[in-house]
């Protein structure tokens, strides 16, 4: 396989052969009734995993499903394994014996236990139960949706609307000077970390358009050319991460005190220290997991 | 100002400040109230247009709105033209004789009579004002949504859900086998008319597998490497067009008829010819507006 920067993000090879393939069972019935068919589950935000040696497996079978407390009425299908299917749905928090622990997504992707194409599974299935649970009404008329083909789209019987999964892009994007690049820092971050800016695109522009206006915005530096690198599905609860390099055409930074606590350039040495955790002062970036990182790595090497 | 491909689009050129940046009035009633407000108007999907010498202007004043039979409870904040705020609403479609006509985005964008950086805010007003009539009820509770900060948002008073202008994120890709490339045709297209793949991205994917996705799918070829070219915001009603290159692996064609009447591979001279309008049997690709024409363009230069 060729080198490809989106592959080097968490969240990313999805090996589920997806549902608009013609051939897929489209109820979750049929689903459940298949052979081999396995179910992710989720407590709230956190999906459930056991551990299997120095692994961790996140597939039940629909009996372990069951037990752990599966609410039918929340289970989707997400699509093919080979023949098997998979489908996801909504289970209550284990208890401590069982063996089984609820994970937030970020951690997993941090830890790196989990069979990659399971995680970009759970990152779907994640984005795709969160839309569900807050699409049970009508948002043209206010009448109850129904799921339509094991959970492709959410259809009204009143209206005659049919909606289908959100997915939110965002653009996010190293804006570099010459030899150094700018960072920002909001107050949720973790402490001395520091991260490409981001915000989420609006109607009406292109990539290129929203990273200037998101640049200026959030730091006041001009933007001219932006080249694309790469994308990740984050699943919180459902962005299209598209990250950018930007040339800028400013240096003094006006940073917006409602988005971000600091704001700053970064010259390519402090910028390979933050990334390999042996900064002077303990400032770093993102995981790996995080595109934010390839996106600081691809300037800083 | 360099050259980029995004620039090349339809609809690209947005030059409004965005309600995002701070000090801008936030709702209908305080921006209707300030100086030089102008108000954009929608008959349904048609946005109204005055010609205006050899040509046309899509930017009313509050009184005109009116007597255009504007909907107040419609209206929304575009955001600002310098110091003019700019609105949008919906009113009804005007008689002949009132020299103002409906005119459908697709039509204004092919006829370039508008100024440029007005097709691009129609743009935003069109996708924004659709999202808003889609959304009038809470998707969690089924209760009312009311307008926030002059259509930034909608928020829930009983369940606090507040949810934002929505945009679908579409992969359009040409794929490529050496001095060929691969266009389909969909039974609604103009007779003659073939343009690149393209589909609605899904939870859990990056772009590049997005891509690999859609183009087996329709297609049965398989894409190796993928290069992202332009975007390109589509108002019908609300998609971000990510445009990209993918290098084909497989070579033998099985489309899928329910989305394709024909897909085939088509020479850089084929190509050539259907940009200029020039092929002997009269087959074309999509205008300059749209991506699609500059994704197949720059492969055939």
């Amino acid at each position: 396989m060729f080198r490809e920067a989106s592959h080097l993000n968490g969240f990313s090879g999805n090996a589920l052969a997806r549902l608009g393939e013609a051939g897929r069972p489209r109820s979750v019935a049929d689903a459940l009734a298949s052979e081999g068919a396995s179910v992710h589950l989720f407590a709230e935000d956190r999906a459930l995993v056991r551990v299997v040696g120095e692994k961790l497996s996140a597939r039940f079978t629909q009996a372990e499903a069951q037990s752990l407390g599966l609410d039918p009425d929340s289970l989707i299908v997400l699509g093919a394994d080979g023949q098997a299917l998979r489908l996801a749905g909504l289970a209550t928090a284990p208890e401590k014996q069982t063996g089984i622990e609820a994970v937030d997504l970020r951690s997993l992707a941090i830890q790196g236990a989990l069979d990659p194409a399971d995680l970009a599974a759970l990152a779907q299935a994640r984005s795709t139960l969160h839309w569900h649970a807050q699409n049970r009404y009508c948002g043209r008329c206010g009448d109850a949706l129904a799921l339509n083909g094991g959970g492709v789209s959410r259809g009204c019987a009143a209206c005659g609307t049919e909606i289908f999964p959100r997915i939110d892009p965002v653009v996010i994007m190293l804006a570099i000077d010459g030899d150094r690049c700018l960072l920002g820092r909001q107050a949720r971050f973790a402490p001395g970390m520091y991260s490409a800016l981001a915000g989420f695109m609006e109607p009406g522009e292109t990539i290129e358009e929203a990273v200037r206006r998101e640049v200026k915005e959030e730091s006041g530096i001009e933007i001219g050319r932006v080249a694309y690198y790469s994308s990740q599905a984050w699943p919180f609860p459902s962005s299209l991460m598209i990250g950018c390099h930007a040339e800028a055409l400013s240096t003094e930074i006006t940073y917006d005190a409602a988005e971000l606590e600091d704001c700053r350039w970064f010259d390519r040495e402090e910028a390979r220290l933050m990334l390999a955790h042996r900064h002077s002062v303990g400032l770093k970036t993102p995981f790996k997991m995080a595109i934010a990182h390839h996106l600081i790595a691809s300037f800083a090497d």
